[in-house]
């Protein structure tokens, strides 16, 4: 009897979570099921990466966190099963591991192979209620991870945008989440500004060339209405609007150029 | 204690879904409450009903189903309480259960009217809240279903439409669902399908005339961007677009014409 | 071990309300979570204040309720821990406390101080993770309310319209709420039109000078598409229409004028 959390993109005015739930609930009655997020843009692997990278190490040890962003259902794509931390990770191998994988070196990933985890009858289009849903149920009774399959060789990466340095010290990266309240998620990190900010200059941020301004420390820094910049909670550099949406005001998107010089 | 899931149109956006959770946890502080789905398409008891059909046999045994798409609240309408296989619905008498009806026999219809298990004050235009709730907290604290009231005569069922089979051995059905990636789910189930068959042909499917072509076993069995058909994971036929959405790409919906010939 | 209620702006496709469960369960493993919504319009006080008033009596004694609606993350406002007829609310001070506070009198208003019960680590931008997260888990672990700060000297309050009484016995009032059916709910309540009742007169309903008509029982009390008014199930004057949506038929939405003559 364990945590379950799950992360899926399969919305919720199908059936499809909750045959999941239910399937899980089949297994081991006593799972505590946790819902990440069932939202997840369709098929956006890049975004359930990340999420579930912000997520992990707010959950307990023991957490089974079980993830179906799978656009490759029913193909030769594997299942992988990862152990982080105490936690345990069940995805697709389609990349969604990449940014567990990159901050933190994951131990002991399996192939999920061993049908006797599975339902007895397989669909070809939903293997999150016919092999997620039970394997996460077995695990959470406590089955150990060795039992699945056989350790993977190899895992799929996403070849992700990283920021470039510039020699006059400035710094080009880009959007990658769009988050609900309009706020812009970089793929600058505190650490690749501290090493920017090493010079001592003060930073202006710009995005799509329109100058936000210097780093802030929150959102009411500025008056509202305006463009802020600031370290946000995911530890990344961020430009969002004072009690708006700097997506609306700039209408930008996942891979617009964000500048800090 | 048992688990409770709720199945609702009501959104997110308002206090009905917590005020019926709040009010089953006041009976029974005990129920696991799980979420099946708030956002039924607003009073579309039909989708509701497939849905219901879809997730009812995932659940483990005891589970109480409480399904709340009620466009005819504080009406005359009754409310129902029907056995399915050691699991309880509840759901107002309005074609809801259509589908669990027609494809598995609902055991010990009742209908609710024993008032010693409802509120004390009922409004006319929440009883998920005055009476579904409290009335799935008792059935979890162990309630026996012929204390809820007197069996039912009849119960209201929906008028499908029914796949149809021409001499020439095609077949025309229509798009039943519309799901979240925009896969069109039709009323032709794999049994109608197997009957065509029969024949030894190789079949081929159209959507509003568009040839979508044979079946396939999974989305990732053609290339990225073009139609597909298959057996879904609710074992009708479906159409989908691998990576994309068959709803946008036909502008199809509900309604519209499937053939397979 | 305790019921934890959450109520936010956050949405489902970010990884800001999995932050917070995690983090909740971290402290307190045991906690029951329930969510009231995520959906709140974002920054919406006055939605978030409607919807806590509503569901806050249907749940049980001691159950913890958690709401982030917080425009002012960061800044200097203060967080509050309320206790209401034996259930805890933690809000931030910016009016989320309104309508539980004018119709109910909260006991034992705290500010939230004690850094014992933060995360190790604040960020500026997310105090649902660092802080009304790990405070509702060591609320649930049964932590008192006088261990988290000192009691507050004031608490801000939204400055609400009230409707108004005019002379010859009328009275306006204005749109609240437009729920997820398009439900327009007022802020005239049953209290206020018992005294323009009091006058024997038959009343009659009025949206943007469009005219309703009288009160009704419920929404199957006019044929399917007309227009209706009634007492909704949050006490207030509400106006739908049957099987359709009020707000799409009179381009009705907060604000816009309401009259009982």
């Amino acid at each position: 009897m364990a945590i379950v959390a799950l992360l899926t993109d399969f919305g919720t005015t199908d059936y499809y979570v909750a045959a999941m739930k239910g399937s899980i609930l089949q297994v081991d009655p006593k799972a505590t099921l946790v819902d990440i997020s069932h939202d997840i843009p369709s098929q956006d692997v890049y975004h359930a990466a990340f999420v579930l990278r912000q997520v992990l190490p707010c959950f307990p040890a023991k957490t089974i966190f079980t993830c179906v962003v799978d656009p490759g259902v029913g193909t030769s794509r594997r299942i992988l099963a990862a152990r982080y931390s105490d936690r345990v990770i069940l995805a697709p191998d389609n990349g969604l591991l990449t940014l567990v994988h990159r901050d933190a070196d994951l131990q002991e990933v399996r192939t999920v192979e061993n049908r006797r985890f599975f339902a007895s009858t397989l669909s070809s289009t939903f293997h999150g209620r016919d092999i997620f849903a039970p394997v996460a149920g077995h695990l959470s009774k406590g089955v150990a991870l060795d039992h699945l399959g056989p350790v993977a060789d190899r895992i799929e990466i996403l070849n992700l945008a990283k920021p470039v340095r510039h020699p006059d010290g400035s710094m080009t990266g880009e959007v990658q989440i769009v988050d609900r309240f309009g706020n812009l998620i970089t793929n600058i990190s505190v650490l690749d500004l501290s090493a920017a900010r090493a010079g001592h200059r003060q930073l202006q941020v710009s995005v799509k060339g329109v100058v936000v301004g210097p780093l802030r420390i929150t959102y009411g820094d500025v008056p509202p209405g305006e463009l802020v910049a600031l370290i946000g909670s995911s530890q990344m550099l961020e430009i969002g609007v004072n009690q708006g949406s700097a997506a609306e005001r700039l209408g930008a998107r996942r891979g617009d150029p964000v500048q800090v010089c």
